[in-house]
């Protein structure tokens, strides 16, 4: 029914999460009929984002930079180190104001059948980050589920043996839980209580 | 706690309706991990729409070419003309298989608070239309809100003149509404609209 330019517009629009058919041709129709200017922002939003955002050099976190901001701030506590699977979780860690150390950021978990193993995840830059940069302790904030606990496991088994103080998020966050949906108080439970690998 | 390019994505998002700033953010980052292909295409698409979408030359409805494909179709009643107020309207409207004429497409309602009147809406080319082309009937399926009814009826005005035969969308109880759920304005005028039987 539409012409071939707005079918595909909404047709795009479904790559996002959570936007059916009937939503993606209302914001379709919106952004042509109502805000052409914010269709245009978007346009160009996407693609500065697509052309220059990568990884950060140190933690793996979404950034244009080399290093993120947080990897680059000097006041932070580089002995300690928070892992956890996405750059979402980074941000609802941060927002708890609990944990003054350094990320990093897997970008998944461990998955055999999706074939994402350790080189996927990272975990040689991990290796050579705990040698030399002197890392004391490592907190694991992967997420309460199959996936993330079978992810800690593998992980805690590389750092123990480096001496490395290893802890696990505590158990207050609900099984199954994503972590970017878990309210901050939790979290910052979840931090107070970790317990020792 | 983003980089700014990130931050401009989230915010761009935001134009889009029912995107709060917590979907704006799981949108932008899903793009950046999981989906750049996805992204691409939204950003193409948004830029081909932006640069070819303009309004059907006869009927005012969105399309990149100078007739939509419903004015050029030669198998439609070109004597018949129903009036809606936006481009979704006409697809709900085709959706029903129970019309076979043309469309007007308003792009809007009477507002002399928002500054749109006859002009911005096209009515100067509504008449021309009706005045050359021969319509003979015209339906008016504006909203049924207070700015639709005032736009209706300012249309009426003006097509019944020239002998049109102008009718409006029955108002009253939707299908499958159960009495006690439907609102008070919606029963007043179903029942000042019964039929007798
Ligand atoms: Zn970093
Ligand atoms: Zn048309």
């Amino acid at each position: 029914m539409f012409s071939p330019l707005i079918k595909e517009l909404i047709e795009s629009l479904r790559c996002l999460p959570g936007v059916g058919p009937k939503s993606a041709q209302k914001m379709a129709l919106y952004l042509l009929e109502r805000d052409s200017q914010g269709a245009d922002r978007l346009a160009e939003a996407l693609r500065h984002a697509l052309d220059k955002v990568g990884r950060c050099s140190q933690c793996r976190t979404l950034t244009e930079d080399t290093l993120c901001h947080i990897c680059a701030d000097e006041g932070r506590n580089n002995k300690r180190l928070c892992i956890v699977e996405t750059p979402a979780d980074v941000i609802a860690i941060e927002s708890t104001k609990q944990f003054d150390g350094l990320y990093f950021v897997l970008m998944g978990h461990l998955s055999p059948i999706d074939g994402i193993g350790p080189d996927e995840l990272g975990l040689d830059r991990l290796d050579a980050l705990s040698d030399h940069q002197g890392v004391e302790e490592v907190i694991i904030a992967t997420n309460s589920t199959v996936e993330g606990e079978a992810t800690c496991h593998y992980i805690a088994q590389i750092l123990k043996p480096k001496g490395i103080d290893v802890s696990r998020i505590a158990q207050g966050v609900p099984m199954g839980g994503e972590l970017e949906y878990v309210d901050g108080n939790t979290l910052a439970l979840a931090l107070e209580g970790r317990k020792k690998l």
